[in-house]
């Protein structure tokens, strides 16, 4: 039996989202990635990459009023995303398609963005056993269609000179994150870790890079989900609750 | 007026420390990273670079019954280490030289070492005007005799494979540090921020990494100093000053 879509709001807004558990559903990375990120307000424009139901590019709305970009490999996530866009009446501003990251020539114009996001599928190496019986949902977990190195050989070409480039992923790959980022000339320069609560290791990490930036890097107040009493803690509602950037 | 030296107990410790403030004084890095580093206990061997005052050899002797070698450059501060070391009757397990650590060709075994530990020089371009007038204090605060990329290449042939290396460092070099650790075939494994208070930026990092290890970083809680009275937080003191390891 298939689930129907239903909408949801967006936390800290009142913009809706048009989800599908069974195929994928918006998770706090992306909420936390779009408070975090530097944004171009009034000028510029902005591409979100492996932007699944789009909630990326409708909570970056919230903050800034360039036109929004949203690529996503999967249809049906991108007709959903589409959806929503029409359902907050975005359609002048975010403009989403179906396309594959390591296929994007021709279809933008490289060095041209301010500021490249990505929630990417975190999973290095599924195999057999460990793939979900959901293709759609495996898509959007592993590497499968895009490595990170796609997603940050990709996010550079995409960037124009002082570009930022915004991504979350898990801590375990933040030795790849830094090696590769300048690897690919974007210069690590903001960092700011996920604990699920006080005296626990990071689960998530928020980090930002500068095209060609001088070397530097600030690591923010760490975000810390949960207090001893299991609540969200007053820092992380003032985040996540109420849309405070960083 | 040379100020004479002076003997202090190290923080957690029963452990007296000779020290000379126009000199050089121990600080609040060495002995996270003492508190933070994963040491050899019964078997195998350490060596401290940049050892200065000799703290972090002499708070490692609490945590571990392994032969420890501590190089520092300058010879008042070798031979402060020295006393210290006499004064806590550690001429057993502790072993302090001069050298520089570009020259340590024939005075060491390559390849041989379980633990590397360093608090190293911070500051990457002194300019004439940030160059503090006390030379020696210049150069155990600069990248004067020695670079970031000398210390991990150096730390790198020290170590036996699986070997550890951990550093402490301003959080602006982590870029430099994790893509140095891996050219050096240092993979970095572990990571501890420091903040001075909550809600603020980081003004240290801890690090650990493996001699060929496998990638994947785990990033531990953070320690915060201070609390919002200005005192030092529980969880901070737990480390500090009772020798809590992380």
């Amino acid at each position: 039996m298939v689930k129907e879509n239903r909408q949801d709001y967006l936390p800290g807004t009142k913009l809706s989202i048009v989800q599908n558990e069974e195929i994928f559903t918006f998770s706090t990375d992306a909420v936390l990635l779009a408070r975090f990120t530097y944004v171009p307000i009034t000028r510029g424009k902005i591409i979100d990459l492996c932007s699944g139901s789009g909630a990326i590019p409708l909570l970056l709305t919230e903050r800034s009023r360039v036109p929004i970009d949203a690529v996503e490999l999967q249809k049906p996530l991108v007709e959903m995303a589409q959806e929503s866009v029409q359902l907050n009446h975005l359609q002048e501003q975010v403009n989403v398609w179906q396309a594959d990251i390591n296929e994007l020539d021709g279809h933008v114009k490289w060095d041209s963005y301010d500021l490249v996001t990505c929630n990417p599928p975190y999973f290095r190496t599924p195999s057999a056993s460990e793939l979900n019986d959901n293709q759609r949902v495996s898509v959007a977990k592993h590497e499968i269609y895009c490595t990170l190195e796609d997603i940050i050989r990709v996010s550079s070409r995409l960037l124009k000179q002082k570009g930022k480039c915004a991504l979350v992923h898990r801590p375990e790959r933040l030795g790849d994150l830094m090696v590769l980022m300048r690897q690919y000339r974007l210069e690590p320069k903001r960092i700011q870790m996920v604990h699920p609560k006080a005296g626990k290791d990071a689960n998530m990490v928020l980090i930002e890079a500068t095209k060609d930036g001088q070397p530097g890097v600030t690591v923010h107040h760490p975000h810390i989900v949960y207090n001893e009493q299991n609540r969200y803690t007053e820092e992380f509602r003032s985040v996540y609750e109420h849309g405070q950037s960083t």
